[in-house]
């Protein structure tokens, strides 16, 4: 079986690969916009801590809104189902960082996996606490996920997020003005746009996600890291909410949770099978890795992995 | 493991009678406002034939928007793909007959699953027939695939809803403008009307919904109704448009694909496993069984059959 | 001072000729996209009954939204404030046949000049007499306004109006659903589509709307033939939505209450001085009269008509 | 003709007196929701410098959006007709802080007298100075207007106005996002909570105004402040969108251009005749004076100034 995987890995790469190109590169940042196109990496992390990887599992790129997965775990962790009355868990509808849906529903978010709703779930996340300590917590759980203490953040990449974050900085204050932001503005985006700046490899980020795939469990440090309900929930707010407003169109395809990032990282999780990570930076119209979802699908497909059937 | 599956549902049905009252029975048109609000039915269908019920599991109700399901797949079969130029697969963010999206998106609904999606899936489904025809194709897939032929239309229902259908009709004219129709309005609406006016039982439901279960096959008949990848793809949809802007909540609760009608029925496929129906005409704000998705939670927690773990 | 106007005319009517060809011609019925997009026409009609005009001021053409104007007036005096339950008056901030805003508004639309306005405005004015002793009355007050019993129908684009009436269909089924539609569907847009397709000439339509000028009384025959109050708060209508969602441009510009029609007519009140129409089929992106709107800000500047200073 | 103008002024107020007690003080900060709902004040500032008062009227309250006209003028001068690239000048047909078609445009607010559009003029205005400068201009503009240099700002309600800026914060940071701010967030909302929070009474404010009454030229210094063009489309500007979402029912009952601010007080501008300002600090549901909109609906009507007849 581990031999039909690997086999189903390099079909679904050579698949993809034929869509690199296509595509479009992320560039309203300088970090970003020069990343090379034809990057196509795999990881696939299994219960056992085997990772199988293909093409560049082993470079680093900015995880971005795959980030999200993740304090969203922490935040529930510590907030528990509180953190549900500040952001809500259905579809948005409309795009990644749209504003219109918080003022028809009065500053709370649709959901976590959206800038406002990942905001949102930072500043709870933050918790009285100092932004730094937040991002501590957030970058160390990251590294005790993977088994690897090189993981940081690219404070280049931050740095500019910051810069050109007008328009989060207007969705924190839209919110603050609602009363849905518990600390104040400045702190709670600083820890977003450097959540955001993480810096993975395909590998590191396989084997971070894979406490999700197993009931909330690490299998390999033996953690309970979130209660089981709150792990497969987790996963159905990936499957509804996990790629903006490409959501359906992901489900529909791959059939497995998974959340998407801007840098061009897509994180992917079958049920009690493993963890996929995969990284290629040309973007659809929606934002997802146009190869990345390739790989997904056929992988996914070959595998039998899709939770639809 | 069938007696697991037995006291399960009725452990499940324990619970959700505890919600029974709760809800508010649809009103709108004078057949559905005199349910009795305290029904509750229960059917399971397992691959092998058997079904098991509980409550008011062979009482017919009114499927109303269950129907959008079995038109979809109709739909897709007949035209094949071809169906995704009239209609797109991404959740709504928004409510069941909402315009504004229609208006934002030209004409295209967001997905097969509202109302305005399902009115252009019928209208596909038409394909150049008459509309009794297509009713006719309808109802005898619904007969085969229940194996009873004694299902049929409410017309009592169909005539309220034709004679209160402003709202459909306004959504259907709405595409007409677009280009999006390709029949006159008052018979394509004439067909969806009739399909929402179709009664059934849970029994009935259960077990005409076992293809989408089974990739695509009745294991009964033996029949191949839609291709795997169909079936699966379905599935995918109600998962994340099954319920209105109450799909992310349903997901997050029960895990699995599901469809719910105003009639307080619910459709629910747990992949490889069956196909479940439940009935209670109480519904909660955003149009579903209040009771019925308690049980079917109930269910899916106890049974392990969530897709998300 | 008749030679100044004079002079103010032949100006602004040469400024505009040079706008001749720009804007595009309504193309969505034949009847309209046949017109030659050359055509320029002006007329002011005085309250000592005189008409003053130049260019093709003569020649009929589809006065289109400009009637709207007219049942308002019509409605107004038949129900008279108790139109209001039906309609607002607040400019709508979006497209001529938006249903996004009636979604918002419960089925009330925004002002009596939006389309789904005048379809209500429509309904009301039928006020339980048939389709066609509406539309007589409608059409007779043309003729009694303008001294000009040849007024009439074009049938030709009637017919076309309702052929591809779809959108205004849809507009209309959605108010019904709201229980804002106090008729049947199809005999008020039927009334609607008609009066939409009046052909009248420049010279008879300012002639006709000369009394909105005069508070309300047709100076020619003396018939008060709305309230002083009432034809004060007709021009303030004109003024903030008269022109679709190009009304703030054309207050700024022109500075007189004025309501433009897709056939390329406007009519524009100037209080206490006369009533001006122009007409010229090329119309700007709002659906304005392009040279239309030009001339009528250069006659309003030299005549110092703009009810601004 | 001005004992007229006195009793209808007498009238005016007695009339709007009766409504004294209805509407809602706006209590969002402190400083505003200790005013005296009671309060009334009149003032009509004519063409000779003569100034006829009634009530409350040398009563200072905080002008708020009132402001909005002034900072409108002063950009206008500053940078002339280049100020139209960053606001248009269209109703919005939305609340005032509405950021929903802030994004459906692309960040251009729909006009200067909303708070976006009010921010961007604000913007616009600073033209590279600090923002001590601008507000100082601003400041001089109002107290050289009013012939008072005791106007000045109320820094407890800059304050506030600041602190609870959330609101106002977002929209210029989403502005921003779009590239339509040419300053700093902070700066620019300095300016613009300084300049809500300017204090004046009736008889300032009326006489601020006069030059909008009297195209654009102050009648008693004699400066020519903007061009006669200009003051005519702020005028327009003001009449089609001067009360926010309640602009058309301002302009069907009073006929006259106006701006009213949340402090209670309206500016109101009838061209060639005066100026008048009122002051009641209970607001309609739209954020108008009450019982000010009815003493200048009586006011107007009395003495026949509507515009539109």
């Amino acid at each position: 079986m581990t031999d039909d995987l690997k086999s189903h890995i390099d079909e679904a790469m050579t698949l993809a690969a034929a869509h690199l190109g296509r595509g479009r590169v992320a560039d309203y940042i300088p970090a970003l916009a020069k990343v090379d196109p034809n990057k196509l990496g795999f990881a696939l992390a299994l219960p056992d801590g085997t990772v199988h990887t293909s093409g560049d599992a082993d470079e680093s790129f900015s995880i971005q809104s795959v980030s999200k997965v993740f304090t969203l775990a922490l935040a529930l962790r510590r907030v528990g189902s509180s953190l549900w009355d500040s952001v809500g868990r259905e579809p948005s509808g409309s795009a990644f960082n749209s504003i219109v849906q918080l003022e028809n529903e009065q500053g709370i978010p649709r959901n976590p996996l959206i800038n406002a709703g990942a905001i949102a779930t930072t500043d709870r996340l933050i918790d009285g606490r100092s932004g730094d300590a937040t991002i501590d917590e957030i970058v160390d759980f990251m590294r005790a996920r993977a088994g690897d203490d090189s993981i940081g953040i690219d404070f280049d990449v931050a740095f500019s997020e910051s810069e050109t974050g007008a328009r989060n900085r207007s969705l924190a204050h839209f919110m603050d003005a609602f009363g849905n932001l518990t600390h104040p503005v400045e702190p709670v985006v600083g820890v977003y746009f450097r959540q955001c700046a993480i810096a993975m490899s395909c590998r590191q980020l396989a084997r971070a996600g894979l406490f999700l795939a197993m009931e909330g469990r690490d299998p390999l440090t033996g953690e309970q890291l979130v209660e089981p309900h709150r792990a497969r929930r987790i996963n159905a707010i990936m499957m509804l909410c996990g790629h903006y407003d490409n959501s359906g169109e992901f489900a529909f395809r791959v059939g497995l949770p998974g959340k998407s990032g801007v840098g061009g990282g897509i994180l992917c999780i079958a049920p009690g099978q493993g963890s996929i990570a995969v990284w290629s930076p040309g973007l659809n119209e929606a934002g997802t890795s146009l190869a990345g979802a390739v790989a997904l699908e056929h992988f996914a497909y070959a595998a039998g992995w899709s939770v639809f059937d």
